[in-house]
């Protein structure tokens, strides 16, 4: 793998998806239902622009890769890599103008998540993880990404981005881990996983994610010394549930919550 | 009222407040319960500070003003003004790393808020509303703010803090008008009223509050030309539950359900 060659794309195509979705935000006239008053939604389309302009990068410099887009799906390779975009991620954060939205741009091989880019236009930051890498840049310049170490569950901070998540059984799952912990926050999107990576927060959980929203943010992870799962401790990065871990101490006690080999203790009676 | 005098006096306290909260932000070491190992709590610490630091600036410029300030009270004073100071609004996004907390800093006179500023440091963004002004400040320059006009109940967003608002009766309260709304999202404090005052989102709906957590944003809502009051449509400046909203219609609608004098209609029968 050419390194040098895969983080300059991913930076160009960072670049481009930013040029598309910049000037979308906050913009005057946008409403919540993201549809103008003939029909057209400004927010697709500058979903469906930014991901054609990544996919004519890759076109020109690594025509060989495939690529998974959330937008036109599937396109076939022969490199054994692939390209995971995501080009607003977030869309609900992005029309209330709040900015925890990001563009996730991720590489797989065979194995899984090899590197990943979460970019935050509106705050400057790109957060970038594998091949070597571990670091958000912004403005003012470079910084490591490292989890924070040495939190127990009880001290632990717990982001998810709806308290509506997933079905009636995820609910009572993610429950029983947000009863343990000192914090849950809600609304972060893929930013959440940034803070993970930024030695912010502890944990992430999420479910009936698609791959396009997790490849990314586990390369990141990861590459800050994280670990992310699906909440069985397999692969996460088809999609689906998914825990995120700043250690593998913490993760392991969560999953023993989520899974429900353990539940909380009852009261002491009198 | 010199107008002038408030507006510098109110930037150079927010300019002291963020060179008291900023080195903390996302500095190494703060752990969720806010303790370093031998008991010292730093985030509450950068409060006081920061609240010190905007006491002595109008102990200098304004000693004849009262002053309330969430860490230090009431301070009397005889101009009939006051300033309601909290230094970070939003402390559980603060210790998160999220960028939704801010500066608050406040003036009331007799009749309630004439101005206010929600100041957030890493995003650079200042809004300020009352006495004639209603804009964000960036590094980039300034941007009038505006309430977003033509949504309704049913097309509208709507922000509060946790999900787990209030008393089980607030939170039923809450849910009436949830269940109506387009979209509901959580989790960001002070910047959510400053997005209703930017026209991204149509209303905020919270309970528990203080003085200090709502003179400054009812100020900075009301100047883009919103309305904020409590739950039965009264003042909300003493705090308690208070619902903003971008226009009058939008605010007898939400109030409507948030009362219970409407809810939801039973799905019609076959």
């Amino acid at each position: 793998m050419d390194k040098n060659d895969i983080f300059e794309t991913a930076a160009l195509m960072a670049d481009a998806a930013r040029l598309r979705t910049m000037p979308l935000f906050r913009s005057a006239g946008l409403t919540p239902d993201n549809k103008l008053s003939d029909g057209f939604d400004p927010v697709t389309e500058a979903d469906r622009e930014s991901e054609r302009a990544m996919r004519a990068i890759l076109a020109e410099r690594r025509p060989d890769d495939a690529i998974l887009g959330e937008e036109f799906g599937m396109s076939d390779g022969s490199t054994g890599l692939t390209w995971v975009l995501d080009p607003i991620d977030g869309t609900r954060a992005f029309i209330s103008g709040a900015p925890s939205w990001g563009t996730l741009i991720g590489l797989t091989d065979d194995a899984g998540p090899v590197y990943g880019i979460i970019d935050q236009p509106f705050t400057g930051e790109r957060f970038e993880g594998g091949l070597g890498r571990a670091r958000v840049l912004t403005a003012a310049g470079e910084r490591p990404l490292g989890v924070r170490r040495g939190v127990g569950l009880a001290q632990a901070t717990l982001l998810s981005t709806f308290p509506e998540i997933g079905t009636a059984e995820e609910r009572a799952a993610f429950e029983r881990v947000a009863a343990q912990v000192r914090l849950t926050r809600y609304g972060l999107d893929c930013y959440g996983y940034a803070l993970l990576a930024l030695g912010q927060v502890d944990l992430v959980i999420e479910a009936g994610l698609h791959a396009y929203d997790i490849v990314a943010p586990i390369a990141v992870v990861e590459a800050a010394g994280g670990i992310v799962t699906d909440w069985q401790g397999g692969p996460a990065h088809r999609g689906g549930r998914v825990i995120a871990a700043a250690t593998r101490e913490l993760h392991a006690e969560a999953l023993e919550f989520l899974r429900g080999d353990r539940v909380a203790d009852a009261p002491a009676l009198d």
